[in-house]
Parts: structure tokens; C-alpha cells; sequence
């Protein structure tokens, strides 16, 4: 067993990028990646992904990305796991570099959101839902999680206000990363004032519709020598049962919790050795049970904790440091290495006015559907 | 490292299942490759698909694979590489039990391609290359294998009674294959005499559009024990330069050539030693040069030496030995599988009226594109 590094990240702005194509933005964050270490030619390139044959009718990224970087031959391949595209992919490139089949491997996450119309946006990230049932029947991804903010805020008796919590720390936090979609900050009031979207998710409860691209270069620690190099503890998969309707119960994240469980066990941490963190927030709701699954948070106290200041940057757990899905924005098949990117700038001192002071340990917690796929990954500067 | 054992195999008929769904497909094929081992809950499953976005609206195939089967929690994702996809998955879950980071792993390939129109579904396989250059100017994934067919035939002197040799075998094993497309024996005329499709590819040169799902349960040795088990001896993945008009030798296929380099390597073997080979024919002119790639038969004499017998079920190097891509049929993204379930009953003596004698490695090769993605895969019975 190889002990694995991120060696290096690159990645674009999140945002509309109307000039470029997709294959455009993953050559972009893939050479700056790359960049630091010149004589590193990676063994194999993986591409997180989820609809290109929607959104820009191609397929077959892995190899296009290969010949698109002059690194002809080399094995190259898409994952995809719906929203957890990237973290997947990284997952899989992780495995590859511990086992020693792989001395280094580019793992790249790329979406084209913006070329499709909103509803068409709609449309495509609702295939991370049975066709068969949900689809179906109408649902879109955005009212299903409608359906479980109400759940949430019934059950547990959350506030409007306090479910507004997340956007805000997500914004305040974009408002300083120069890579986020909205650098913007925003008040309680904004978020529980703006306009409903699906009773009771309102816009600024739901993370944007963006493009980007975000790629990690992962090494085998005998590859890259460096005194504070940033090391994957542990990445660990799981998936809860396929549709919201089909669960006993909706308001625990199980796929997210046996994640976190197995990739805490591995990297022989608990919680509270968690210095910072990325969350899936696509939703409001969707941070909230999402802390609450991996122990950061009681349950039903996520939203609460986050509106006392638990997860803002100066908070005991600092969660989207760069703005997470909702202030950075949510490239679907680019989130899950945004996240390991924005750890890694984090654990490297390297976070400019969004720095968490004296963290070391770093988790990032990415989700395909409504907690369907989840993958946790624990990084550590050693 | 573990040594990785396929321990059983699962698959459809291929062809037009109108009454069922990707998932029914997947399932099905998942189900019979589980059954032989009611002990063994694989820890991980993997999907190789092409585009069920475009055929069923439906992304997420492996957590939805998961909760079908009722292995909830289970790591569950899909590897996209065009039509090499099923090949590529295997080649990640060798990977993650040869590591010993899972004991066993469910492979399933799975391709719904019936529910399109046959316009769709050339422009859904079309995807496999370049959307801004190759797609842009009108060429379909046939009109592209054409114009190799033509140079090849210019090229090598090769006649047209020489190309349809490949199609002949297939069809010749297929005939008595009982999951294949098509259970009927042609003749040479009746290829070279069927109707154009894109001059010089005629009707019966080309792999049929069809409908299905094959599986493949991955165990490591210390998990099952078995006196005739067929082991993989390796698994390579490389890559072409990515649109065929760049190429500098558009007849040499180079990812195949490469990953079979490298899969020998890794195997000990020499092409001498090979036994049974699946090749992916989705062309008369892929079949040619394919064989060629691997070292079978000298540049320019692959359909000869088909013509001559050498790839017959009685030849030196049995090949299609149920059909291939042309006569079992072609279901994108499960083709990889299918050719490791057909290799393994040919390793098992398991081949009933197509049963190649005395076997005892088989070679297995997918491609994505045109030769853009090659998978080159050498099992051995032990």
C-alpha cells in the first residue's frame, strides 16, 4: 500500500463560461494541475462527469481529455455517480495510486451546465432519479428536496430563519473566493424573503446552475517529496436506498452516515478532529442533514448549529470555505474535486482571506441524488 | 495483491427486449452471476454503460443497480469509455480486488439501445467522438469505420470476399450460440453481396443494434476455492489519439497495440499462447485490424488469415467464438462483459456446441471509438 498525496490542483471559475467547451474547461484545469510538477506524466487520467451527452452530445471524455493534453495512451475513463461524479472519480483514482497500480493519476471533474435552458438543466440533473417512478410521476430533484425541507422544518421544528442559515455562510464565505460564482454576501432576510421556487425551498436556498471544471494530480508519497504534503486518510463510498419515497426514514442521510462511519474508522479520526469541512449543500436542507449524518451536528440541530455559528469560518467547524455548492457554485460532475481542491488550499495555508486558521484535517462530503450516492473523503497535512 | 478470480457470470439474450428496462437488464444479468455464490455480497458494483441518458433517460445506474438488488450501502458507480465502458469497468473492479480494497466486485454491462430509432442510436455511438469536429462535419460512427475499411482495402490489396470473412465466422458461431442476436450462418456472398450502408461497409460488415446486459462477479482467491478457476492474468487500458483524421498511421491500432504490449507483459504470456480470443469486430474492418494490433496476424494480412480459417472455431486462434459483436450482438456498453462471460465458458469447458478444445488462456479486447480506447483483458484457467 502506497500512502497517497494530493501532489497539486487546478480548477476554473464556476460560472457561464460561453467561450469555452467542456473539453476547454478540463484541458484548463488539468494543465494547471499538472503545472507544478512537470516531470509527473500521470498513469491515468479519470473523469468525473455527469451529463455531457446532454449538455454538449459527447461522450468518451476520458480518452478526449488524454489526446487533448498530448498524454496519448494513456488509460483514461469517466465515472459517474450523478452529483457524486467527482468524488467517485476521485474515489477510484485514490484506490489506483494506493494500490501501487498507479504512481500518479489526474482525476478531473468537468460540467457544461449552462449551455443547456434551465429546464433543460432541470431535466438532466433529475436523471440522478429512477425514470421509471419519479420521473415519471413529475418530480423534479429540486421538489423532491422541497418535499424534505418541509419534512425537516415539521419535524424537527426548524425556522424559516434558521434553515437560512447555510446560504448565508455559503455567500459570505464566495463573497472572498475568487473562484466562486456569486462573491456576494447575503443577509437571514434575503434568504427567507426570496422568491419560493418549491414550497418551501426558496431561490436562495438552492445552489446555482454553473459550469466549471476542477482536477486533482494524486501521487504515490514516493513520487512527491514535500515537508507539508497533503495526504488522503481515507475515501469511502455509500448508497441509501435509490428513492426518497422508498425510505423508512427520509431525515436520516444513511448513505452519507455509513460513509463518514467507514472513512472516520479508516483514518482513525472522529469528528472532533475535523478542522474544516465541504459539504454537499445543494440545498439548504441538504447541509443540514448532511451534518447532522456524520455527527458534526445532532440530528435536527443542523440547521440550528449553523445558525449559531457552528459551521462559519471562524466557527468550530468551518464548512464551505469557499462557498460551497451555493457560493461557489455546482458544476454536478465538478463538485466532489472543487471540494478536494478547496481542502487542499485550506490544509496548504493557501486560503487567502477564506483561510481557517491552524486546521490540518480536512473532510469533504459529496452526494449523488437526494443522499442516494455519498462519498466522504479525510485528507491531513502532515 | 490478491490473484482475482472471475468466480461467475450472469447475462440476457441479446436483441430487442421491448417489455424490459435498462434496469430489468441489469438485474436480471446481476442476478444469475450472483446466484452460483449466495454467500458472497459483493463489496462493491460497478456499471459499464454508454448512454442510458440518451436511451432511458436515466443516469445513476449504479446506485440504482444497488437498491434493485437489495445491496443497499454497497459502493456503487458507473465507467463511461464509449463502447469499451464494460471492458473498462472490469479493468476498475480487477483493479480494486487485486489491491485487496474489496474481495469481491460485481461487474455489469448494460446497454438499452432498441428504444431509439436507428437514427438516434447512430448519433448516441456517435458520441464516441469529437462533438466539435468529428460530429460537427456530419460523420457517423459508420461513415468513419468506411473510410477505414476503404483504406485498409486500398492499402493492403485485401478483396471484398477477403473482408466479409470475419462476419462469416461470427455468424457461424452464432448460429448455435444460444444469447446471441442472431442464430444464423451466412456465406461470403451473402456479406458481400448485402446492401450498401457506407461505401465500402455493407449491411452484413456492420455489428447489429441490440439490446442487453452481462455480469461478471470478481472474487479473490481466498474467497472462493475452486479446482478449475479462472483467474485474470491482466487487464490494460490505453488510448489512441482521439479523432481518426489525426492520426499519423490510421491502420495501425495503437491502443490495442499498447494494451496488449502491456497485458502480455503483465500475463507472461506470448500471443502464441493464447487459446480463445474475443475481438471487438463492431466492423469487418475492426475485426482486421484488430487481430493485427495484437500480433495475430501481419499488418495487412488480418481478414486474409480470417479468410484462410485461422480465427474459426477450429483455426489456430478461435475468435467470435460466440458470435462477437456481429453475430451475438453489439449492446454498447455490455459488450466488454459479454466477451469476459463468453471467455470464461470457454475456460470452463462450459461452451456446449462452440466449445473451443483444449483452452486454457483467453484473451479478451474491447474498443471504445475507433481504437480510440482499447481494453485488452488475458484470463487463464488454472
Amino acid at each position: 500500500m502506497s500512502r497517497v498525496i494530493v501532489a497539486s490542483v487546478g480548477y476554473t471559475k464556476v460560472g457561464d463560461h460561453w467561450d469555452k467547451s467542456i473539453l476547454d474547461l478540463a484541458v484548463e484545469a488539468s494543465k494547471k494541475a499538472l503545472k507544478p510538477h512537470p516531470n509527473i506524466k500521470p498513469d491515468t487520467i479519470i473523469v468525473g462527469n455527469m451529463f455531457s451527452s446532454q449538455s454538449a452530445r459527447q461522450e468518451h471524455l476520458g480518452a478526449l481529455l488524454a489526446s487533448a493534453l498530448n498524454l496519448v495512451g494513456t488509460p483514461a475513463f469517466k465515472v459517474e455517480a450523478a452529483c457524486a461524479s467527482g468524488g467517485v472519480a476521485f474515489n477510484v483514482g485514490y484506490h489506483l495510486v494506493r494500490s501501487g497500480e498507479a504512481a500518479s493519476v489526474l482525476v478531473v471533474g468537468v460540467e457544461k451546465m449552462r449551455d443547456l435552458d434551465v429546464a433543460e438543466t432541470s431535466l438532466a440533473l433529475t436523471m440522478a432519479e429512477s425514470a421509471e417512478y419519479t420521473q415519471f410521476i413529475g418530480a423534479t430533484f429540486l421538489s423532491l428536496n422541497a418535499m424534505l425541507a418541509r419534512l425537516y422544518q415539521e419535524t424537527y421544528n426548524v425556522t424559516r430563519d434558521e434553515l437560512s442559515a447555510f446560504p448565508v455562510i455559503a455567500h459570505q464565505n464566495a463573497a472572498t473566493a475568487e473562484h466562486a460564482q456569486f462573491r456576494k454576501a447575503i443577509s437571514v432576510e434575503d434568504v427567507s424573503r426570496s422568491p419560493l421556487v418549491s414550497d418551501p425551498l426558496r431561490l436562495l436556498d438552492c445552489a446555482p446552475i454553473g459550469d466549471g471544471a476542477a482536477a486533482v494530480l494524486l501521487t504515490s508519497d514516493k513520487l512527491v517529496e514535500e515537508d507539508d504534503e497533503v495526504e488522503v486518510l481515507s475515501s469511502k463510498i455509500s448508497t441509501n436506498v435509490f428513492s426518497l419515497y422508498e425510505r423508512d426514514d427520509m431525515l436520516t442521510f444513511s448513505a452519507t452516515k455509513e460513509a463518514a462511519r467507514k472513512a472516520f474508522s479508516e483514518a482513525g479520526i472522529g469528528v472532533e478532529d475535523v478542522d474544516v469541512l465541504e459539504i454537499h449543500d445543494a440545498f439548504s436542507v441538504t447541509a443540514a442533514l448532511s451534518v447532522e449524518a456524520m455527527g458534526f451536528s445532532k440530528p435536527g440541530e443542523g440547521a440550528k448549529d449553523a445558525s449559531a455559528g457552528v459551521y462559519s469560518l471562524k466557527g468550530r467547524y468551518p464548512a464551505l470555505t469557499f462557498g460551497g455548492l451555493k457560493g461557489r457554485g455546482n458544476p454536478a460532475g465538478a463538485t466532489g474535486l472543487y471540494q478536494i481542491a478547496e481542502l487542499w488550499l485550506q490544509l496548504k495555508g493557501r486560503g487567502g482571506l477564506n483561510q481557517v486558521e491552524d486546521c490540518r484535517i480536512g473532510l469533504a462530503q459529496n452526494i449523488g441524488g437526494v443522499d442516494t450516492t455519498s462519498v466522504v473523503t479525510v485528507l491531513a497535512r502532515r
